[in-house]
C-alpha cells in the first residue's frame, strides 16, 4: 500500500460544552497542524499516488474554509463540539468529496483511503481515517 | 476509525543481556518519549474518543511507575530485557487495564484499541498495538 | 555562557486590530508552544543553571494565567494587540518578576538573562530576550 | 503487533517527466529522511523485533547505494519517475531482500512486514508498506 | 530584543568542488528548510516585529528564485561552491535588499538584523546572521 | 557570522546528589540529542565553516567516550553532578581541544566559537557556548 501526506495548518477559536472539557469550556483557541494522507494500492502511470500540487491546493482550500474563524459562530457547527477528532473527520470528508468531484485529477480515482491527523499541540493529536 | 494520542516521557537506566545488544549490555539509560494512542470506530456523545485529560493523567500515572528508576533493580523486570519494544507493550497493557477498570471514564468503554510508541532517540523508536 | 530551556504550551483565542493583520483581524485562536530559556555565565554549586523543576513549575504558573482564555476579554490586554512577539515579552517579564521574587530559588539569583520563544505554528515563531 | 523504526537520510538529484510535475520537471534535488519500519506479531527470544544495529546497518547500506547521486543517470532508473513514493517502495523491497538473505540475522525470519516512509520536506512525505 | 521567524523550503541539485566534500563532489541534491529571522529592539505601533504576511511572501519570492533548479547551471553561481552556509548568506542578503527596498513595509525600517538557517537534514544545518 | 551544526546522540545512566534533584537523585538515565555548533565570521576557501564530515566524525568520537555508560562509575566524573548543562560544557570543551589539535582540519583554525546543546527530552534542553 502506498500513501502520500501533505501538511498545512489552521488557527481557530472555539469552546466546548460538557464538564469533561474542564477549562476548555471557555472560549479559547488552537493552531492545528493538519496532515492529510491519501492511500492507494498501486501507483498511477506517472508513478505517484496523486498530484501532490493538487493535493496541497485542495487541502489548502478546505483549511481556508475554517481558518481564522471562531467555530462557535459558524452555522455549520451549531450545537457541535468541534473537538480535534471531529475536525479531523470534517476535513477528511471534505477532501473525500473533492476527490469524488475530480478536483484532485482523474488519476485520483484510484485512491482507496484518506486519513487526516490534527496536532493540537506537541503533546496531543487526533486522527480519522476512512475509505474512499 | 478515530484516534487520539497523548505524549509523555520517562528517563530510566537499564542494561541488556545478549551479544546482539553490543555496548548496550553495559548499564546505560534512555529518555523515552511515550505516545499513547486510543482508538474507537465512533465518537462518544461529547464528540471525543476519550477524555484527553483522563488519558493524560492515566498515562502520567503509568509513566510515573517507571520514571527515574534503574529497571535492572525492579523485581517486576527480573531477568527481562527491558527493550524499547517490550516497554511499549508493558505501558500499553497497563493502560488497557486502566481502561477496563474504568479509570478513563465510562465513555472509554467504547475504545477498541491501544497503541504505544516509545522514541528512544531522534532516529529510533518502537511500537506495540493491541485490541481492547 | 550556560542556559537551560523548558517547554510548555497554551491555547488561547484573540483578534488583532490593524489592516496589516488581514484575516487575523477576525476572532481566531492559537496554540503557542512556549520555550523559556534561563541564562547565566557560571553554574551554581549543584552544577545547574536553575532548578529545572521550579523553572517548569513557574513557567506552568505563568502559562496557566493565560491558558484557555479569550485574550480580547482580559482587562490586562485591553486595547493591546496580543501578537506572538508581545506575548513572548509578556511571559518573559512575568518570569523575570518571579526570579526576582525568589520563586525559582536562591540559586536563581545568579541568572543573567531570560529568553522566551512562542511557536504559533510549524512555520512561524517569535522570541523576546532580556537581561535580568 | 510490534514494530521498530530506524531513521537515516539521503541526498539526491533527479527530474520528473510529465506535466503533472510542473517545475519539478527541471533537474532539482531532495534530502529524503528515510524511516524503515520492521513488524512482527511476537518478539524474539532477546525480547526485540530485530537487531536494531543490523537494521541500521542494512538501511545504511541501501541508502548508500542511492546517496549523493543524480538518479537520472542511474541505469536502474532509466525511464522511471523516481518519485518519493516510488523510492519508498524501492528501499522497502531492497530491505525485504536483505531480510530474506539473512542479513538482518536469523531472528529476522519472524518479521512479517516492512514499511518505509520518505520525508521530502517538513510538509510532504510518502510511504510504502508490504508483507514479508 | 525581539524577533520573528518564518519557515519555507527549497529543493535543488548541485555539486561541490574540493576533496573535502568527498562523495558530495558528485551531482546530488538537497531539500533545505529555510528559517528567516527578523530582529529589532522594539516592536512597531502594531505591536509586531514585521508584517508576517509580507515576511512570508518575500521569503517565498527569494526561495522561488532558487527552487527546482540545478545550481551548477545558474550563471549567478558559476565557480561557486553553493554550500549550505553560502546559501544561508545568499538568502539573508536578498532579504536584506528587500527590506531596504521597502518590500516588507515601512515598519520594517526598524529592523536591525536578519538571520537565516538552512537545515539540509535532521542532523545538519547552517546559519548566517548580519546587521541591517 | 556563520555557523554549522551537526547532531548526534548518546544514552547514559547517572544519578544526582542534592535535594534540588528530587527523584532524579535515584539512578536513572537519559538519551541526549547533542547539537554541536561551530562559528566563524568568514567562510574558508571552500566556502564552508568547517569540513562537516570531520565535524561529524569528531563529535561522534567525543560522544562515543560517554555513550552506553553509567556516568556514576566514570572516574572522570567522581563527585560531579553530570547535569545536562555540565555535559554540554564537557562536550564543548572536548571539541575545542580537538579543534586546537587540528583534528577538524587546518581550515578549522578560523573557528571562533563553539556551542553545544543537549536535549534531554522534547520539553527540556541545556546549552553551553564558549570562544575558541
Amino acid at each position: 500500500m502506498f500513501s502520500i501526506t501533505v501538511r498545512d495548518h489552521l488557527m481557530i477559536a472555539h469552546s466546548f460544552r460538557g464538564e469533561v472539557f474542564g477549562p476548555a469550556q471557555r472560549l479559547h483557541g488552537a493552531t492545528f497542524l493538519v496532515d492529510a494522507t491519501f492511500r492507494r494500492p498501486e501507483l498511477d502511470e506517472d508513478n505517484i499516488v496523486v498530484d501532490i500540487g493538487l493535493a496541497t491546493q485542495e487541502l489548502g482550500a478546505v483549511v481556508a474554509g475554517l481558518n481564522y474563524r471562531n467555530l462557535d459562530d459558524e452555522p455549520e457547527f451549531k450545537g457541535t463540539n468541534t473537538s480535534t477528532e471531529f475536525l479531523a473527520k470534517f476535513i477528511a470528508d471534505k477532501l473525500a468529496e473533492r476527490v469524488h468531484q475530480g478536483a484532485l485529477g482523474e488519476g485520483a480515482r484510484g485512491l482507496t483511503g484518506i486519513a487526516v491527523t490534527l496536532h493540537e499541540s506537541h503533546i496531543a493529536w487526533a486522527s480519522y481515517e476512512r475509505d474512499l
